[in-house]
């Protein structure tokens, strides 16, 4: 893999024709590349990229696990409800969301894994996690998502209860759908519902 | 705008041959990118999406504002601990988080634009949001990235409480900040500082 600084040296570890040959490019183009800042076809950066072993991110400096939000507000936005409906469309079959768990003081606010079943939301976790909510809890779950590009994005909130899943066929069934296995890992075979009382959504509209 | 039905019944509304040179790409490229499915350059199927007056997603009909967390989870993956330091380096100075805000059930989770300042985050906010809390009121935000090529991502949560920035000259200085203008618009005139007691932070590995 070759480093960032290196290749901004033009100390590629192979030569330009070959560069150029592994993206998918002409040396004119890579050239060009090279020259320009930011006005070119990001997959072409992606291309060399690759071909160096580095990310596009890696490459070009930028930040490649910011949060959302770097850019700059839309000229006229205003926020908008969502009819429920929509707002479980939005949330889609699976996904990731994030779980709001009352404390005596601040809630815990804490990524998970989510599928949708049945106009809840279900996801798992180990017995000694904060997520391990005995039935009837309070929680609540929130899941969004923003658009670097357009400044825009929506949000859902279910404010509700908890439920444990302890029926082993609905828990493999729930087991067997896309998006069932935990990105965090762990055996995490505790299933909870969060079972809504309230849900509500918003987006940003650009008038 | 076309339409994408109408684009896969081969509708274009031009010739192919304006098509391909609206995405800067020859016709044979084009009818090579009409014939695979997925394996191909995306900057072109952009272009072709652009020139059509699509955006890509809506030409493949995939889901653009779908949650993260679509994709499968990494074959051995772990959760880790990130300290206090690498937590305000992922937070950078601002981006999109959801704030954690008690109720007597479940709590709030709301998205905000934020800025970081001296190991606080800042929000703005209106007098009547469920987001204008009082000084010294408990609260908790999170903010954090996941990436679905990656199958990883990593989660920051501040527990803490509020305090309002009076202070005309620091509301000044914060706003004219970037990232300091909400995407969600309106005046948003009031200034909220989370002041964490404990920050703690996640992030998956790969094993």
């Amino acid at each position: 893999m070759a480093d960032r600084a290196a290749v901004r040296r033009g100390q590629l570890g192979m030569t330009e024709g070959e560069l150029a040959r592994r993206a998918g490019m002409s040396v004119a183009y890579l050239r060009r590349l090279w020259l320009l800042d930011g006005d070119f076809d990001p997959s072409a950066v992606r291309r060399v990229a690759e071909a160096l072993g580095m990310t596009a991110e890696e490459l070009t400096g930028g930040r490649p696990d910011a949060p959302e939000g770097q850019s700059v507000a839309a000229p006229h936005p205003a926020l908008s409800q969502l009819p429920e409906g929509e707002c479980w469309e939005r949330l889609g079959t699976h996904g990731i969301g994030r779980l709001g768990l009352p404390t005596r003081a601040a809630p815990l606010v804490l990524p998970v894994n989510y599928l949708v079943d049945a106009r809840t939301v279900v996801y798992r976790t180990e017995p000694e996690s904060p997520a391990a909510v005995t039935a009837g809890a309070p929680l609540s779950f929130e899941a969004d998502h923003f658009d670097d590009r357009s400044s825009g994005g929506w949000s859902v909130l279910l404010t509700g209860t908890a439920d444990r899943i302890s029926d082993p066929a609905a828990v493999r069934a729930l087991a067997a759908r896309p998006g069932a296995r935990p990105w965090a890992g762990g055996p995490r075979n505790l299933w909870i519902r969060v079972v809504p009382v309230q849900v509500s959504g918003r987006y940003i509209r650009h008038l």
